[in-house]
């Protein structure tokens, strides 16, 4: 195998590998052109035949039938994301959030009652939370389970068309019971918002009584998936429909929780289910080196133009061109790089017995947040960009790019908001995960850190060790070849996060009572930023760490480019930040435009190289512009 | 009516008013879910509605029961960007690029034939171009067509596969006739590429003999329109088959022109039908509005968090929700405003005796080419920033917001590419369009600089004598309100053109025989930014003179805001140019971002305003998000 793709297959190479194996053969039928009924049925199809595979069912309990590798689980979803991405984000429903919540927030005797059905989808169902005036705030939303004494029932409310569950994946047509957040309410009290079993279709598929189902209806992608609107009205469920691993209700109404603050049990159950997010993260990524894959493949073959001695150029050849691909490839290795870190520590962290380390659990649900945003927004920009690079040729849905575009667009606002995301990880860090961060307010926030932040602290990450290394080693040069030096770009990436987040600090120790909203909504680029640049940072590192791991001399050699061209492309697009706040000069800074065209060039040999290292099973590749 | 839409009505209010007037008690069926041959039937039975309406006459001459208004044609255009965008493609194919061609490529024979029933629909027809293998290289194409003198035609001939017209509007269903771009042979010699009327499919519809129609199949978005790859097998036409106004045959085969450079005569040609690409660029902007239109509106209505006292937050009360939104909505008023410049000085250059200085010809296309490009790449931003606005709800076909994206993603690399036509911008500039400067070789260029260019040249429009006025009452002042100061926006604008142009001068001279495309090459990102900066003066220029000329003291006043909006963020995405080149210090460029933040909730309150003066009728905007 090659010794790049043996790199990035990294440590579920042979989950990768399986799964290849078990592609390989496999035809997949084309859904374009199909109407969203026949797309629906193919994708449900399709869900029944990867069940077969064992694959969904890995990151399930072994005492189920299942593998307890979260990890692989995680990957094999990433996996998926090669294909019709609509079959990866059903699959996502049934096995990540529904049947997630259900093994997460669920207790021995949904286990019992529930896994195996799930595992083997015989019971369909779907993770209703978004309502449709309550997107980001879930803490809020407005849907009710009454606990009623009398028959030991909830009773579950839609109390106005905002608290509409919506948006609801496999709620449209196939799924049969769904995970319903909803306000707990028991015993005169509100509890917060808890997880609750609602049967919404019997078993001839017609709606239960006082569920109301609703179809979305056509989106822009991702039409194979149902998604649908849920309101209740006085549905009411047996007291065990609580998935009470969190906080219980018994039968005369008493509510009992190891967590005594309604929200942060609640930010604590969503912070279980963080899983969902990471699969995003990595599926976007496998859409997105598709996408590039035959971008790359096409400016190879395609010339325009001629040079002066006669010969034909292709389009690859074109600076403009390199600029549009290679910058983002370099960054889909690095991203790739960086999730499977991630996916290292989720594991680590929920293999074990559940008794995680708190501050390493945030600290996971923040970089979470974080890589799910750069990693969703680089999929958006770089397929539009892959698009935009194969012409009108890239327009026909023949050549895969328009459903590649149409089906990740909504990445960037589902599981999350990038937006809100990248507020959390600031938040995050304002607080070093002290605090459930997710739920401080602007001014809790702004006290804490006027009481307790002292400066900010780069936390460390896998490779923390090889940076400071790999900084202690650096050349002191000054010239401006600097610009190739890996220390260099470690200096400059750590830096703008010290100086990014203290400086969000001093903004917002002035905000007091009155002022908070006003001190933080005026900082809020601000913000932004500093959750943007401290995933960068963990990205670059998680980088220089898999580089660190290569034994490969040659692999190890082009790697660094790579990287290189990461970092420096990075540092490019943000050159006004580094030159406002003197880290950098105008001639370096001029020096590293100058360095990513040089290394535009010296890679351009080495892109077809760096696309099949991603060894994507090639009939997700059959594009007729790469056939000719 | 609102003194806002007054000022963006301008010229053409006219015809603005009378569209909307016809718009209003239409019901424009819902395409949403319509299978391709569907909605194809729909849109030519559209069209059909269309061609009664009068308007796509506009632009022919009156003799032909025309309107003899070119500007009002391409306004005309410009408003269908607010529907269905297939109706607006199908009907630039038909009346703008085919019926344009005849028209303007076409002599009196020509005229007499075939204008009347191009006008009323009764002959649809297409305009193949694009080949397989020849898209941006035109001048290249290598379909022939060969006069033989025995019978007195041509043969018109597709000599291989990468020949192959493709991507051709009206050819997959519905086109008769075809001007087919070729290269003429004649004499036993190439004349270059000439057009030439090319019969496609018989009255019943059915193919003619020796032409072969595919259909390219479904498409990203515009799946309305009907595109399709002819080849030609020895297909004979008579010899009146060429539109012979720049060239001709005689019956002996003996060839004549005006124009002795076969690919100056040809470059010609292709300048004449520049209003296909400021079409396109005026619905790019139509598309634009009505996603921010929505966007706007969206996020005045949709709450989401609660601020310290309890009040929830409307979602546009946030930055970056601002920064998302307001910024665009500044540059779309800027972009209009050169839009409309640019179509008044096509209708004057056009309206004339045909014998137009060449200079404001080429200095019409050039612009042309610089607004398509960055009018269509801000469409493609924009929208996208739009329907990420609008989170869940933005990705439901049912809020218009998809097909939206879809359908106007092609447009930044139709009616030419846009890298490829901002590369043409900038040797336009850096030849003082005195030479023909799409045919000018890498090498060419280099020698033009070389010999003739002495220093850039601020080329005037419109509005320069206001611009020069406004500079010269500066007021001199240096502190950091300066950042709102037009003089000051003015300057940059003007400086940066001027030393970005200088600095490419001196690097082309730098080519040689040998090195001449390494040369251009390396400097493609340099010279893509030359384009880039050119186009942005012109734009703020326009819309300085659109202030200028406006005379309700409160619009006045608010469109002043917007146009700070515009040149401050455009100063700021490109504040570290500004900073490595001396022309801003850091305390000024963070005063520069700090202005923008400033402007953003300052227009905040104009928000909905700002949108409503587009006045794009209502049934446009139908979207449940906005009806709830």
């Amino acid at each position: 195998m090659n010794a790049l793709t043996e790199v990035l297959d990294g440590r579920w190479a042979a989950v990768r590998g399986e799964i290849r194996a078990q592609t390989a053969g496999t035809k997949y039928p084309d859904p374009v052109g199909l109407s969203v009924e026949e797309h629906r049925a193919l994708i449900l199809e399709q869900l029944h035949e990867l069940a077969k595979t064992g694959r969904p069912q890995l990151g399930f309990p072994s005492v189920y039938g299942g593998g307890d590798d979260i990890g692989g689980s995680v990957v094999s979803f990433e996996m998926l994301g090669f294909g019709d991405l609509s079959l990866m984000v059903k699959a996502g429903v049934q096995w990540g959030l529904f049947g997630g919540a259900v093994q997460l927030l669920g207790t021995r005797e949904h286990h019992d009652r529930y896994l195996p059905s799930i595992m083997s989808l015989e019971l369909p169902g779907c993770f209703a939370m978004t309502e449709s005036g309550h997107g980001s705030d879930v803490q809020n939303l407005c849907t009710t389970a009454t606990y009623d004494p009398a028959t030991r029932e909830f009773v579950v409310e839609t109390p106005d068309r905002q608290a509409r569950k919506d948006y609801i994946g496999n709620a449209a047509r196939d799924g049969r019971l769904a995970v319903v957040f909803a306000q707990l309410i028991t015993d005169g009290a509100g509890r917060g918002v808890h997880a609750f079993l609602v049967p919404i279709r019997d078993d001839d598929g017609a709606p239960m009584p006082g569920v109301r189902i609703e179809d979305c209806g056509i989106k822009a992608g991702l039409n194979g998936v149902d998604n649908g609107r849920l309101t209740f009205e006085g549905v009411r469920v047996e007291r065990s429909a609580l998935l009470n691993r969190y906080g219980d209700v018994g039968e005369d109404g008493g509510y009992t929780s190891s967590i005594s603050s309604d929200s942060r049990r609640f930010f604590t159950m969503l912070g279980t289910l963080v899983r969902g997010r990471i699969s995003v993260a990595g599926s976007a990524g496998s859409a997105t080196k598709r996408a590039l894959t035959i971008a790359v493949r096409y400016a190879e073959r395609r010339t325009q133009f001629f040079r002066p001695d006669g010969t034909e150029v292709r389009i690859l050849d074109y600076l403009g061109h390199q600029r549009k691909l290679l910058p983002a490839l370099a960054t889909s290795y690095a991203l790739h790089f960086a999730q499977e870190e991630l996916v290292s520590t989720l594991h680590e962290l929920q293999s074990g017995d559940g008794q995680a380390d708190e501050h390493r659990q945030r600290e996971l649900e923040s970089r979470a947040a974080g890589l799910k945003a750069v990693g969703t927004w680089h999929a958006t920009s770089t397929i539009q960009a892959a698009r935009e690079a194969c012409g009108g040729a890239g327009y026909l849905a023949e050549n895969l790019l328009p459903s590649l575009k149409a089906d990740t667009d909504v990445f960037t606002t589902f599981e999350g908001d990038n937006t809100v995301l990248l507020q959390l990880v600031a938040k995050g860090l304002l607080t070093s995960y002290r605090h459930q961060f997710q739920d401080l307010s602007p001014l809790e926030t702004a006290r804490f850190v006027a009481e307790q932040f002292v400066g900010a602290v780069v936390e460390a990450t896998a490779a923390r060790k090889v940076v400071e290394r790999i900084i202690d080693a650096s050349s002191g040069r000054d010239d401006d070849d600097i610009v190739f030096e890996r220390a260099w770009h470690c200096k400059l990436f750590e830096e703008r996060e010290e100086h990014v987040l203290d400086g969000i600090a001093r903004r917002l120790r002035a905000a007091s009572q009155e002022n908070a909203f006003e001190v933080f909504n005026e900082a809020q680029d601000h913000v932004l930023k500093a959750g943007r640049v401290h995933v960068d940072r963990v990205v670059l590192e998680a980088f220089v760490g898999a580089i660190d791991r290569c034994e490969d001399p040659e692999a190890k050699a082009l790697l660094n480019k790579v990287c290189d061209l990461y970092a420096l492309s990075n540092i490019e697009a943000d050159r006004a930040w580094f030159l406002e706040h003197g880290r950098l000069t105008s001639p370096r800074a001029k020096a590293v435009v100058a360095g990513v065209n040089t290394l535009c060039a010296q890679l351009r040999p080495r892109a077809s190289e760096l696309v099949d290292a991603f060894a994507i099973p090639e009939q997700f590749l059959a594009a007729p512009i790469l056939a000719d």
